[in-house]
């Protein structure tokens, strides 16, 4: 069974198809974030704290740092940016660039096996990237694209993934250590998005055993009540094989989703971790009073 | 592509892997409902008239209609109750026993193609209920037990189901017209429920080439956040092949499930449906002027 582990200093966190959904918080990005851009190219690192241990409270698995800001030193605020996450939380975290040397940065500070956002199919991008993972020895997310663009074939966008997965076992890494972005439409836009990434989804679990991730609210661009379509497109998407994603662990819907499929596909034992959840107050209560007096009748030998 | 045809006396209703998810209202069924068993009972047919109309409000593409009250008159109430509830509404019905007299005097009252629920692979009940189905020219509900009971073993129910496709082709039924259900178990009790759920209903969809049904709040009982999980059990279902339900219309998260799934699957035609339903109310009103403006400017031949 495939299995991407990816590790902080402190923490190792599975990413797999017998495992609980791997959720990547995706809060630490100031792509469309003005005043978090604004903060973090003056140093200021408030709003990075917050949002880092707000997601891992939240029930982030792993969090995505980016630190894309126009005409900053975007190597430097990544690298400060990751060494301070490491230092607030314990989770592993997905380094996220689309500048090589940003990448290069973020692994040299990092201390233990990183996730690397991202490569796509482009050539040239490959043989930059995927070096530097063997080097590093990290796992990587590899994008679906390539110098064509997107397609809107599915199965050509699964043969780029699979061209990635091979270009990088030549590279000496392991197709564990590969997590395909099959890229998720809006499907306001495109009818067929939802099952075209169902579809790659399926082949990606069953033909190239290959785990998967997406950024998870594009789907729902442009509609009304997003959360809602958001959390059931990710419930969906983990039947279908996806293994992750890269979304807010804040908003309820989505964190529901996630948690019901985990329950429904069987990874969530004993459905502990649902229950825990959703238990009512009462019966929890109740249920903690009628432990307690377990244990003193059997303290008492009774 | 396989479409199962049910109609009433006044409307058509297709099941099918390219239609919307049927949705089989649940409610006219007095099973662990003694007020209602008590007054179906006495010829007050009062809650079933609300019950009728509001899930068919809510959205119901079929109601079902059950009236197993101990020690009555089962055939007698069920054939008043299907009359009753075609003067009321326009949907077809799926006509509920598991006393075969209940179900041919239902069908003799009838006005349509009705759905009958149904019929299991025990010998004797095939042999009674299929002939039934064969001279009413119905479609129904196959439930895939035998005398062996329910086995665990999801490749045997799918065994069981096929078993009755194929007895039905016997008898002259074509397999459009037989919806398997698989028998969802307690995903509390049995922590493979979901997985075995999904996988029968995918090799029901892709070699069997059957529609599917279950009744869908089985899944969650005994767990808190019933209509949470509920509503992602339907959703990931119909992701893996399930074309109907027999669940309640009036539960929303249920309802958002069963919409979001449509839109995923491309079977709700440019979101139309989920946009009418989610739109903001001030959204909805500028886009109303907009459309007045627009008519004007039309009519004014600009």
């Amino acid at each position: 069974m495939t299995q991407t582990v990816v590790t902080s200093h402190k923490k190792k966190v599975v990413i797999g198809f017998d495992q609980p959904f791997c959720i990547i918080g995706e809060r630490i990005n100031p792509t469309g974030r003005k005043k978090l851009a604004a903060e973090m190219a003056s140093g200021d690192f408030s709003t990075v704290e917050r949002d880092a241990l707000a997601q891992v409270q939240a029930g982030a698995s792993m969090l995505d740092v980016n630190a894309g800001i126009p005409l900053a030193d975007e190597p430097e605020i990544l690298a400060q940016t990751i060494k301070l996450v490491q230092e607030l939380t314990d989770v592993p975290l997905s380094i996220d660039s689309s500048i090589v040397k940003a990448l290069e940065r973020g692994l040299e500070v990092y201390q233990g096996k990183a996730l690397v956002n991202s490569v796509t199919g482009e050539e040239e991008r490959l043989e930059e990237v995927l070096p530097l993972i063997k080097k590093h020895n990290a796992a990587v997310v590899a994008i679906s694209n390539d110098e064509t663009g997107i397609s809107e074939d599915p199965d050509v966008r699964f043969a780029v993934a699979k061209k990635i997965v091979e270009r990088a076992q030549d590279h000496g890494i392991p197709k564990e250590d590969v997590v395909v972005d099959p890229l998720v439409m809006p499907i306001g836009a495109l009818g067929n998005a939802g099952k075209q990434a169902f579809h790659i989804l399926n082949r990606l679990r069953n033909e190239l055993g290959v785990n998967s991730t997406c950024g998870a609210s594009n789907v729902s661009f442009g509609l009304p009540n997003r959360h809602g379509l958001n959390s059931i497109f990710l419930a969906m998407a983990a039947g279908a094989g996806m293994t992750s994603a890269i979304m807010n662990p804040l908003h309820e819907p989505e964190m529901t989703g996630v948690m019901a499929a985990d329950v429904l596909m069987g990874v969530d034992k004993d459905c502990l971790r649902w229950i825990k959840k959703f238990r009512e107050p009462t019966q929890a209560a109740g249920e903690g009073g009628e432990g307690r007096r377990e244990r003193r009748r059997r303290r008492a030998g009774a």
